[in-house]
């Protein structure tokens, strides 16, 4: 008899990214051959075999992760071993990390290590979390040699992604959710972006796993929170039940589409700039609004403003200085960044 | 004193649209200069001052662009016109048109028509009103000689309309929402769309014009009024206010992105086909997979598959046989159209 069939689909799931890893085919954009060639050689110089982590919080998902990585690994010759990150947020929260731990050890992980973290407020209470843990995991990655670390998001976290990203209203790369590759050299894997929650939830059921259900999970002062208790469900009731998927799968979408015009707006700028790298406002006219609004946003952040400040309607006025010019004075920009058009030339620096 | 905000903001909105219209500058992607003239020497051969329709339900949208048109158009020198179409899907709708016509002359439309449709059934109820009442629509401006026709749609639809699309699940297009201008030689235009549905209701009541509210906007029976009422507000409550206009940006920036990739995937295809004409697998592999999957969805359409119902996982089939090439057989497409790889090439063609 094989195994459950949810066990089934994470184990899948799981081994895929492995041998992924082993034939380093997956490499994010951006890295080309040479780049994981180079990886691997390193990784090869230290261990005999790589060694692949999964942060875990001792949830469903990344305990189902967990237990996947556990049981395939060894068969692939891979080495496994683990992290749970203590965020220091709610009492007795070390306790819990060292339990998590211990599980972890018991599934037969090793190295297997608990770190402690500090929280500051940066961005908002999820992302100054988000910031710290991702912080202590490439530090362990760093310390260990790991090839990867092995992320438990889901399909239904993609889906609550797209729509954080939809509510900035920022255009389609913030809708193209989390890579199922990221980070320095692609260390960072999301083997589940394709599973949805319950199967990851059953998993662990099926293999007697105790879960832990984290309080911020339900807490409604977090806009995840509320949007995966009140904002999805309404939203599947009115548009039906594939809402999750289509989601992930407009994200996907975008994300490629994303990729082809940064990739245009990469290769346009050097035609749009004069003898002395300025923008000539003549040729940014000609190109498409798609291509030269980005093309404007790189210049506006090579200026020196920040990413994560300027919005979609700062591009926009800045862009009116090519298509609607009537004299109009100098815009500013975030970060203090100033940007005007002079004798046909668009000028874009810190003022 | 000047008019309530309300008004003020209106007239503004259709004011401008009539400035493009008699400017003819706000043609269509592509329509050149060129189209653009033609319309317009046509027109000024049948009337002195072009005529302007605008279609009224005698919701409070369409009420109040009609009183906008009304206020506006003869201070440009342009004849102001109206339309109701009676869908006849609810009973004493005819008497509901003739009352909305009366309206319209009351506001000093003319002419003013009340066009009974008859609702097919094709795509279900609301696709099935729609193509009745554009086609409806179309023949009075053909009819009139009208050189637009002014649509009521609000910021608010915009951003019902890219949830609907959302949940198609099938790409950035599908995220843009109605265009500002649409049809043949950008007939339709959309004056409101940036104005919320708040502000025509509160320019109809500081006019005192009486409003009809649809029974259908509020019936649960309908996809778009379940968004309305139940899947926007719990999105609102979740991410808070911004959503809608957050959700209208996305439109207009996705439609951009949309435009240019079409663009390329238009520029690019040529120099993938061999000199007999089929798509060439090296040259297409060398593509971003952005560009790709456009090239392969229009090859797929051109050979007769019906554009709505190709999803994006048929294109990913095909794609497959592009990047994960393992001698997999013929991939049968909607439409009878199949595809498949030969010596390099790939074929599709109606099987």
């Amino acid at each position: 008899m094989g195994p459950h069939p949810a066990v089934a689909a994470i184990r899948l799931a799981v081994r895929r990214v492995l041998h992924d890893i082993l034939n380093d085919d997956h490499t994010p954009s951006g890295l080309g051959r040479q780049a994981s060639g180079e990886r691997t050689h390193r990784t090869a110089e230290r261990s005999p075999s790589p060694l692949v982590l999964v942060a875990c919080s001792g949830g469903a998902d990344s305990m189902a992760l967990a237990s996947a990585l556990a049981f395939e690994a060894p068969r692939l010759g891979v080495r496994a071993g683990g992290v749970t990150v203590d965020h220091g947020l709610q009492p007795g929260s070390g306790l819990r990390a060292d339990e998590v731990a211990l599980r972890l050890q018991e599934l037969g992980l090793d190295p297997v290590e608990c770190v402690a973290v500090t929280v500051g407020r940066d961005g908002g209470p999820e992302a100054a979390a988000r910031d710290a843990r991702y912080a202590a995991l490439d530090a362990v990655a760093e310390r260990h040699g790991a090839t990867a670390i092995l992320l438990g998001h889901t399909r239904d976290d993609q889906a609550e992604t797209v729509l954080l990203g939809l509510a900035r209203g920022s255009g389609i790369r913030s809708l193209s959710g989390m890579a199922a590759v990221s980070g320095t050299g692609g260390r960072y894997r999301r083997p589940f972006l394709a599973l949805d929650r319950q199967t990851a939830r059953k998993a662990c059921m099926a293999q007697s796993l105790p879960v832990w259900d984290d309080p911020h999970n339900t807490d409604p002062a977090y806009t995840r929170s509320r949007l995966r208790h009140e904002g999805l469900p309404a939203l599947e009731k009115a548009l039906g039940k594939g809402v999750v998927e289509a989601l992930a799968r407009t994200a996907q979408l975008s994300r490629d589409d994303a990729d082809a015009l940064d990739a245009w707006a990469s290769q346009a700028e050097a035609s749009v700039r004069d003898a002395t790298g300025l923008l000539e406002c003549a040729k940014l006219y000609a190109l498409p609004p798609a291509v030269r609004r980005r093309i404007l946003r790189r210049a506006a952040i090579e200026a020196g403003a920040p990413a994560g400040s300027l919005f979609a309607r700062h591009i926009e006025e800045v862009d009116r200085l090519i298509t609607g010019w009537r004299g109009q004075g100098a815009i500013n920009l975030p970060g203090k960044v100033v940007a005007q058009r002079q004798g046909g030339r668009l000028v874009i620096r810190q003022g």
